[in-house]
């Protein structure tokens, strides 16, 4: 598994890639797989972990990320006969070594930075087999071999009784991400806003967020760790995610059903896959709407909600849809080799049911 | 042959790096050989060329310089079978594929543009040949199978009479060319000065430069095409190279001496082994050497700075050294895999003398 090197794994803080590439190879390593995690050398992990830079670039000045990227993807490449199956979580570099070797490659695609890395997706699309994260983020020029939703270790998180009296905005400061709609909608409501997040957009940050914040009805508590998010979010009314972008997965959102919070997100990008309205949130059109979801959501069943996001976004089950897509494409490979599936390292798909779509692409 | 794809092969203008990769790729076709030049889609050679990129990244904006430098590597390693030897005239990026190919890789480096790079050199030194582009410019941790000093096309070069009555500064406007000590010398030497370059750092060149452009004692002529370099250089007394930096190699220098024009340096770098003192120019420790050296170059033999250009740095020479080590790369290479050399396609050395040291790296 190349793990993107931005950020440890896992993550101390902001890093999602680096989040789902933990809980990916700690649950394959559980399931009895050979792993072998190539990222950070300041990483913590189960599987053999493989490092060319000794920290993540995003977190130590000192690491050249062009460099250490080059040599880290490189690195595992180089061992690709090592293994059955790699598992891209980076970008979309790596891919440009994908026709140098015969190891089946599965790229999970965390998102178009930029319009321009499309002709890399593009060029590739006949080698690497596309790992939507949802269905709303499918690219229409790619083929995908399935849409594996992200899971969460849900047992990080306390089921929240929601008494805290705030509405929470939880992720990176930027438009995108609609803090100062976060803001007006709980100002509309008449209850207190906090809002934790690393500042991606300096300028946003000091004209759109911090002229409301007082300390009292708007709070800035800046990024938060496990401990702290899990406080705020169990004891959050609601999480608003009015985003201005189509996201292509939320784990925020994922995190605060399973704390038991109700989610009120624009129903952009991922959205209508993740919330479901009047069960583990509600999908609004404007701010209007937002704030008569807040009093909605007031009245919803935490215990429910926590239900629901343990039985869609389990680590458990995005493990299992990945073990079972393993699966196929290595035997789809070895079947084009002409030689037999060594079952020893990568088993059958178990008995956990998937969300794998039974399209593989055609090579 | 790999070429940077910062500019088009060969350069309108700025491009040291293509250009050596055009005159290299130009020279081998016409010896025989079956080139392949990577390179972008603007590009003009007699050689087959394969263009991932459109155009230059650094001349059109909407080309993205990591995305192509990905599609534009892996085109030619993924070809790599067709290949004899694959001509590195890129940078470090293609290192890092050259362990997925059999196909032996002969890295030209055109100079560290950081020690942050030099990682990846020391962890592919024991599978590229390395050429150095002057003695100088050899990393005491690196291997390198020669040192092959820049050919120019001399006869693009017309012999000047010098007899313009200024002294020119020929280079990127940056503190390293030293664009100012340049201005100082002149204005000691009672010379005019004609500055030709692009402005490679803006400060530098408001602060340093500019106060003393006045049309008339220091001339700003900006970036210039081949047709006015030549009659510039033709037309000057002798060449202000007072670097301050370890310059690998001087591609205005060389051609400074073809046009018959002597070169005032810096010692520094590669300058004691491209300067000739007393024949192709001087070699002065300070401003008050250097303007004593003007007034002893206003009486050198130009005819004999030409004649030495042409001996040490034509473009044929440069072409068969790196033809002969190519050869022996290719043959050793064969040993090693315990198959013929394909003689039809890349010759033994030639009669041309070759300044290749005897030493390969050690696999």
């Amino acid at each position: 598994m190349l793990a993107s090197i931005a950020h440890r794994v896992p993550p101390r803080g902001y890093g999602p890639w680096e989040q789902v590439a933990s809980t990916l190879a700690e649950g394959l390593v559980a399931r009895g797989h050979d792993v072998t995690l190539f990222a950070t050398a300041d990483s913590l992990t189960t599987a053999h972990l493989h490092a060319e830079a000794p920290a993540g670039y995003e977190e130590d000045p000192t690491v050249d990320a062009k460099v250490c990227e080059a040599l880290h993807i490189a690195a595992c490449f180089e061992r690709a006969g090592q293994f059955d199956v790699i598992s891209n979580q980076f970008d979309f570099l790596p891919l440009v070594f994908s026709r140098l070797v015969s190891t089946p490659v599965v790229t999970t695609v965390h998102g178009f930075s930029s319009e321009r890395i499309l002709p890399v997706y593009r060029a590739y699309d006949d080698v690497t087999h596309h790992v939507a994260i949802s269905d709303a983020d499918r690219h229409p020029d790619l083929t995908y071999a399935a849409t594996i939703h992200h899971g969460i270790d849900v047992d990080a998180f306390s089921p929240g009784a929601g008494d805290g009296g705030y509405l929470l905005f939880l992720g990176r400061i930027h438009p995108d991400k609609g803090t100062a709609t976060a803001i007006e909608v709980a100002r509309r409501a008449g209850l207190p806003l906090v809002v934790a997040g690393v500042v991606h957009d300096e300028v946003y940050h000091r004209r759109e967020v911090l002229p409301h914040v007082d300390g009292d009805r708007v709070r800035y508590v800046g990024p938060v760790g496990p401990a702290q998010r899990d406080r705020l979010l169990g004891g959050a009314v609601a999480l608003l995610h009015l985003i201005d972008f189509d996201e292509p997965f939320g784990l925020s959102v994922v995190e605060s059903m399973a704390a038991g919070t109700p989610v009120i997100a624009y129903p952009r990008g991922s959205m209508a896959e993740l919330v479901t309205p009047g069960l583990t949130g509600f999908l609004v059109d404007d701010v209007p709407g937002a704030v008569t979801a807040v009093a909605a959501a007031a009245g919803l069943d935490r215990t429910a909600c926590r239900r629901e996001a343990r039985a869609r976004f389990a680590a458990g089950r995005m493990v299992a849809d990945y073990e079972q897509l393993f699966a196929r494409v290595v035997e789809e490979h070895a079947a084009r080799m002409g030689h037999d599936v060594p079952g020893r390292r990568v088993g059958r798909a178990g008995t956990v049911g998937g969300r794998v779509s039974e399209r593989l692409s055609e090579q």
